[in-house]
């Protein structure tokens, strides 16, 4: 089973490199499933409209996975319910809409896709992504499982994909936007990319115009963030080969389409 | 000119692949100067010790930058004062032993080297690093610089080399300890990648052994890491071209060794 | 020379508050110099507005203090150029709009009132208050110096006092909004008192609904929090006394308006 | 039922605090239950020991709490499983030594005692707080809970008795070693203290010595802090009177011995 992960689309850069690229990369790289972190999808780079999630499955993903930002627009409150594609952290507490799971038939087998939030310098305080989880493995009850685990530091992502290798067919990371260069396979079991990065506009920090940043970090006073629309465009991601028998990983090979890395198919 | 720099050196593995690895880089790559952190280079992996500092230089450090575990090993402050090669953080707060930056002379120009340290969810309350810099770059009084900059979020490493881009040759993260694809020269100018990761054990988290570090997220209770002294080694780094004449980045490239990326001169 | 104190003034009914018993404070405690803070005076909570600043000099206050909800109102920044009673916290990094201290008139001495923002756990990273304070000092050049410490932990506001024992005549933290109750004078030189407290509706939480702020402690989704207009209302202040000759502290009293505690002249 | 807590005790002066006021203060008040928080009580600051764990008892401890310091000291580790009389924070996660809560029998009632633990700005990534207590009050089985909340911030502490007010006697807050003015019984239901505060050496910031608190908050640099052994004493504490039918508070009046309010009788 081949796997095709593309990570946090930001604004309308992002929904444009997605329109041009996820077509380009389905044909190339032939994914059976297609997963698109969605949580700065709206053109201001928080939540997403309903607008959006159809277009990611119209452009090609078959589900799209949340994180911190996920309750940004609150529109999402009216469509979650029956968004059977989308998935926000798994590990939100409390009564939450929505799901943190969903599974995709894929030929004879069944894909789980995870959403889980790490809690390290996280500005929310969801449960226990490593208790939620073990507890989750055997419920889930396939052995091909992805899992996007969404969270600020390099340890917490490595120790939860050390932890759960051979129990999860891959962990990938989300929320730092800046692709890692550590694409590999756990014990020959597990997938695992500390970070996939983010899709939008190359010349921003996080897809944000860089001037407001930059202005904020110096003068530590309120600014509202733009997203940026202007300059060229970047998509990260990655591609996981499952061994079709036992779910475990062969492989993972990051993705990158970017001013320094232009696409060739 | 060119720069080749190598990121947290980890315990005696990282210090092995030093010994190994240095000496054949330096030879192919042929770099002007070679600029290591050494953050973490004793066994325990916290801070540094005259013999390593000494050692670091013997296989071809021309200088050993620094960071949040600069004091953790207190036989530092003994030297510190006579290691003219060694700077740590230079937006350190009040009276700091040490010396933030340094000068490293290259046939008829000086290269200033910087060390300095991010704020955002880091342990050290320091020195604004934004209000820092824009102080230190006249006072550098040279077109070459290079700047170690040890933070955790990508945001804050990206702001600081676009606000800098121009005034400084290259801006290279450190810390978070997993290289980031992300190598770029910014508006022709600053070379920048947002984290050039670690040099040690790659079966490890950071560096330190994985299970005590699991354990640790599970249960909350305090543990000693150890650092990791078995299997494969892991060397992070990237090589830097500046122009001559201006100071200006010309081109970055990362480096990595690893069981996936075995070197090849 | 005696001072009075009253702590961050919430809301509605918070102004409420200062507008019934500040004049009666005044009458009874005959203080020389009044000081609010007022970072929460707005109708929601946040910042100040020129109305309310011109209405609780109106009320009585001499000077006006704030802190990490400075600029939560943008008006002030049509104002603060021209605001001589107000000052914000002098800490605040670069160039700041408006004053982070100002001199009051009391007979033949000269009051300095300064604003200062911790950092520990704060939402801004803001310049080192210590070293701030220790530059301060001597230019502010008069043994009267009030400083409103707005931070978040007992250990930095009990460290900055104990630093600046004898330099100053009084350490008052805000920003927790609940009242601690250590005020004490220090080594017989410096009035402190951890947490004035705030003032505006005691049925709340900082002065918000409660069950705005309990739902978001529970389900951790974003929450737009209302101040409390309804119930009781909750003044919190301090009383301190210098001696004239050497600006020393030589009593500092705690004042509390509450349900359990109604006012008695 | 009278119930008597006091706060954090730390170090020598801690206990000798214990030694000298807890019987006098039982004699005063004569409480059917004694609780104390012996997070602190060790020589050092850190944790307890098993000597000082029956000292506290020896002295009128029936309960003693903990918090997040419950494992500095690890010689809690062998005798915690025997130790009845101990509770640490019910919402420390995964399979736990030790107990959250425990009974007490007060003539025909029952007391349960619970340590549970904030998440906001603390050091652990404890189990939710606010989830753990919805499971736990009808485990209780008893309308007469006492409920030590350790935590950081008021705003948790507040929120946290506020959604527990009638389902639990009283929440009182301990770690922030500094006593807060606003005790009080919520909707005639539950009685709340924010902050006990601390037992122990007066004239220090914590507990600590001073010089090497304000020390590091000026340069940063790693310090060992010191428990303070010089100097007056500090007891805070508070007692709660609870209604012997229902359970539910009907007053709680905080104490405090301090040089500024000596202790009478
Ligand atoms: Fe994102
Ligand atoms: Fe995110
Ligand atoms: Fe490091
Ligand atoms: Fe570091
Ligand atoms: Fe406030
Ligand atoms: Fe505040
Ligand atoms: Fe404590
Ligand atoms: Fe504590």
């Amino acid at each position: 089973m081949r796997i095709l992960f593309v990570g946090d689309v930001v604004g309308d850069m992002g929904m444009a490199m997605i329109h041009e690229y996820l077509p380009q990369l389905k044909r190339d790289l032939k994914p059976q499933v297609t997963i698109v972190n969605g949580e700065n999808s709206t053109p201001v780079g928080r939540g997403i409209s309903y607008k959006i999630y159809k277009q990611l499955l119209k452009d090609g993903a078959d589900v799209v996975t949340m994180g911190n930002h996920t309750w940004d627009n609150a529109e999402l409150f009216e469509f979650i319910d029956d968004a059977k594609r989308l998935v926000r952290p798994v590990n939100f507490p409390g009564k939450t809409p929505g799901q943190g799971w969903t599974k995709v038939k894929v030929n004879q087998q069944t894909l789980a896709v995870v959403n889980i939030q790490g809690r390290v310098f996280m500005n929310q305080l969801v449960d226990d992504p490593f208790a939620t989880m073990a507890d989750l493995v055997p419920e889930l009850d396939t052995p091909f499982v992805f899992v996007d685990f969404h969270g600020e530091v390099t340890s917490e992502k490595r120790a939860f994909a050390m932890r759960f290798t051979g129990d999860v067919s891959a962990v990938v990371g989300t929320h730092t936007h800046v692709q890692t260069s550590d694409a590999q396979v756990l014990d020959h079991q597990t997938a695992f990319l500390t970070e996939v990065g983010m899709t939008g506009p190359a010349d921003s920090i996080l897809g944000m115009q860089a001037d407001s940043v930059i202005t904020r970090f110096e003068n530590q006073r309120p600014a509202r963030y733009t997203v940026q629309t202007q300059g060229p465009g970047l998509l990260s991601g990655c591609v996981i080969d499952l061994n079709d028998q036992t779910g475990h990983a062969r492989s993972i090979r990051s993705i990158l389409i970017s001013p320094q890395h232009p696409y060739q198919s």
